[in-house]
């Protein structure tokens, strides 16, 4: 199996169905490290799939508090003193404009994150030091949220091939797709359709929709906070830390969407039920 | 929502079905951060599913080749010294029999790990370092590999409930479970699982099978490799460079497997096909 640039690679497999194998080829997602620098400081180094590698770091240093506005980074290159030619392509280097204050704040946050206390209540008031509570009170009908995972679905082209990646889609009130991106990392993705729009400059995302294919974790959360993001829509259960700082951040989280049904833990008055339940507490329908 | 120690806490939510809200209870996997001091430094922080925290440390240890055995570890207490009534338990401190030389060693991983190179090659290398490729030649029928889904599934109390825990567990060849342990993520169930057997006196683990809830990474051979468990199987997709460490490593590597059929994208010698498949060549079945 050959490295690749690509976020799929082929490979040979051998299939056992009813315990008889027959040899075939499969698609897997690639897996590969990301080292981002802010100068020559290392801030992160993730596994992800390569693709998209600046607006994965542009929104991880958004959501970790590192930089706030576009214009504060300066330009993104790849590291060109490769150690390898498998390397190349997977540090990059970020040239911020004040790049001593960026990973000063780095540091101190990470000594926040310490000084508060390791639990959940700690790491929401790390997240709340960055980020307060969103405000937008944008509503969002329950049918729209229900055809999400369609759209995103359909916007991924690479989960279809490889079963493998994970995907997180920014959607308008009225559902239309505004991003998406994959990744084998479901952070990553996030960070990665974040990044986009913040380098486009279209944040804070005040009346966006937040799509992710898997599970709702704290993280998850947060880099929502730090978007301004004020819906999240997971597929699949959210964790218990997640439900705490989507409340205590007044974001909405949904989780198990799945075919039209989900439920709501937090911030269900931004929801707007079908027409016909909303008229049913006004009086019996006409029999 | 009450911080807990459980794993599983009860939440309000509301359910929306056909557009139209209902107020119900739902029950969520709880996460919350831990921090792993060997001694007094800080080798890890991750947020996990309170419960077996000290099997959680023992296999984040073992797999990255801080400790290798299990008398390297005097013992296991929870910081007492906790800054708030909510952190108590999330501060695991381990004592190590040599400490120094233990936290030296995690350095001087971080450091090989960078002068490798960042790239696939280079973080398979730095597993090789610690961990030469398994040897084990133990067979294992493909009608047992299908068999283990439901096996984990039975003993997944808490996935039942929450729908939010992934779980891993570990299998004798005959298909019996050795031991199985949840967890909002899926790295840390794979370390509470193997960490529960290192401590046991169980490793190596040579004729072992692992099974994982989800996909399967790099992360999750690496931990495997380092037990020297033999043969991985994961109900979703592998990732190339979990393709690529587990061919390097000797290790037979599984995915998709769901409904009795599978693919075998790595030492699939160590497979049995069923009885049929395998006289199947011999000549055609009687008509």
């Amino acid at each position: 199996m050959r490295v690749s640039r690509d976020s799929i690679l082929k490979t040979r497999t051998v299939r056992f169905e009813a315990g008889s194998p027959s040899p075939r080829e499969d698609r897997v997602a690639v897996e590969e490290p990301l080292e981002i620098r802010v100068g020559k400081e290392t801030v992160a180094v993730t596994m992800r799939t390569p693709g998209h590698d600046f607006d994965l770091a542009a929104g991880w240093l958004l959501a970790e508090g590192i930089v706030t506005r576009p214009d504060e980074i300066v330009r993104f290159e790849h590291c060109r003193e490769v150690r390898s030619p498998e390397e190349e392509g997977n540090v990059v280097i970020v040239r911020a404009s004040a790049p001593a204050a960026a990973v000063g704040r780095a540091r101190r946050m990470l000594v926040t994150t310490s000084s508060c206390g390791l639990c959940g209540k700690g790491s929401i008031e790390s997240v709340h030091a960055d980020f307060p509570p969103v405000t937008s009170s944008v509503p969002v009908a329950a049918s729209v949220l229900a055809g999400l995972p369609d759209s995103l679905r359909a916007a991924q082209s690479a989960f279809a091939e490889t079963g493998g990646l994970h995907a997180a889609g920014i959607f308008a009130p009225d559902g239309a797709l505004l991003a998406a991106r994959e990744d084998v990392g479901r952070h990553n993705a996030v960070d990665k359709v974040i990044g986009h729009l913040f380098r486009e400059g279209r944040l804070p995302l005040d009346d966006a929709i937040l799509l992710v294919s898997g599970r709702a974790s704290f993280e998850i959360v947060q880099k929502a906070v730090a978007a301004r993001i004020p819906v999240i829509a997971a597929v699949s259960a959210p964790s218990s830390l997640a439900v705490e700082l989507a409340r205590d951040s007044n974001v909405t989280l949904v989780g198990f969407l799945r075919g039209g049904t989900f439920n709501c833990y937090s911030g269900e008055e931004r929801l707007l039920p079908a027409a016909s339940a909303r008229s049913a507490p006004e009086g019996p329908s006409p029999a």
